[in-house]
């Protein structure tokens, strides 16, 4: 209990473990990862009205009742729920469809991400480094949690991500890409996204097929969580994932 | 001149004006709304490769150099230009698409809302207040200066819209929805999006054509700005918009 309690500190990059930050997010780690759990703080004015207390009961997870925690952990919004877990690392599927993110930069776009896809039942992410840090509380809570349902792994390029996993084929999304996502054929899919600010650079036309979802010349590009969004979409509609 | 520089504070909701905070934003005011803007600030380190300055020259707006400006506006990231402008409101089309966002919350979503609506040529925001602040920088910097390209008009409710424009099929786009966006039909269509956390209450289900986006049971829904994101796209695409 007393080494949890000096764990219990403002989220940095480097550390081995991070924290939810929400009953709804606590909860979904407990379903999905209960064995990468530590400790669950809750307020004393928490209510518990989603099970959050038995299921740390039933998983043998410590429950530590304490205003103070919070404060140390320093989150900014009203927070009535803090999960401590061990970071870890998945595998993905060698036969499930995948997205491929190349550098994202924003936590808020990469937690919003792995929500659509998980909204999709897209349930693999490759992450190419370097990458916002996806375990950092705010990118959990951009995924609304969804984080712990979907796998992430992560590479250090491109060409790792692509000698690991031959059979997907590759879709880069891109503003010169050949064609409309609405004229792809089903298969096993791994659509590629690029940084937020500099899109998949120019070796990528030669990888797989482009593909460019059609814009007006009021903008120069969609916002990353957005294009990600509409692409998944229509992927999972052809390839009837839902 | 003096005049300006007395304006040049920390922006906040209540004032007549705001601000610009890219050179790309800036480009983008001067040439869709140049009757609004009162001057533009640059840093003495800026250089002008998008004819920025020379923009300025021809609409006759006043180009002020000075460093001291940007630490008086206070804009959380490096800026190199601001463009102080009048705040203004649109009307809407009544013969073109819109779409209505009931009392969105978030100036991010807002803000890349509009960049979307703008890059499928939907050129018509109805925005039902209370609302995130349309003119707050944080808006502006999220739709990459697309709100100067399109039409944003406020009301005071959803019925006071509905009054107003009354050729517009409504699609109010709700967790229980009646029908996938791909089943619905080309139209002069307007596409409702309810706030980040509460959605559209259930009167909406007796109004025009409720709209679902299929969705896993991994999530309990998607980020506002992907799902208005996913149904402005399949709208655009069979309303040939693009």
């Amino acid at each position: 209990m007393t080494n949890m309690t000096n764990k219990i500190k403002t989220y940095k990059k480097d550390f081995e473990f991070s924290y939810t930050g929400s009953a709804y997010s606590t909860v979904e780690l407990l379903k999905t990862k209960p064995e990468f759990v530590e400790a669950v703080y809750i307020r004393p004015s928490f209510t518990d009205n989603c099970g959050l207390t038995d299921l740390c009961f039933t998983k043998n997870i410590p429950v530590i009742c304490s205003d103070k925690a919070f404060g140390l952990v320093n989150q900014k919004e009203n927070s009535y729920v803090i999960g401590v877990f061990r970071k870890y690392e998945d595998d993905l599927s060698l036969v499930e469809p995948h997205i491929a993110l190349v550098n994202p930069s924003d936590m808020g776009n990469l937690g919003t991400i792995i929500r659509t896809a998980a909204g999709f039942n897209i349930k693999n992410v490759a992450i190419i480094l370097p990458a916002a840090d996806l375990f950092n509380p705010k990118t959990i809570r951009a995924s609304m949690g969804a984080l712990f349902r979907v796998n992430c792994e992560f590479f250090a390029g491109f060409a790792e991500y692509i000698s690991k996993y031959r059979e997907h084929k590759l879709f880069p999304f891109m503003l010169d890409g050949k064609i409309s996502p609405d004229d792809c054929n089903p298969c096993l899919f791994s659509l590629v996204f690029g940084n937020e600010a500099t899109g998949l650079d120019q070796s990528f036309m030669n990888i797989g097929q482009t593909v460019k979802i059609p814009l007006s010349d009021r903008v120069d590009s969609f916002n990353l969580g957005v294009a990600a969004g509409i692409g998944m979409y229509i992927f999972a509609v052809k390839n009837r994932l839902l």
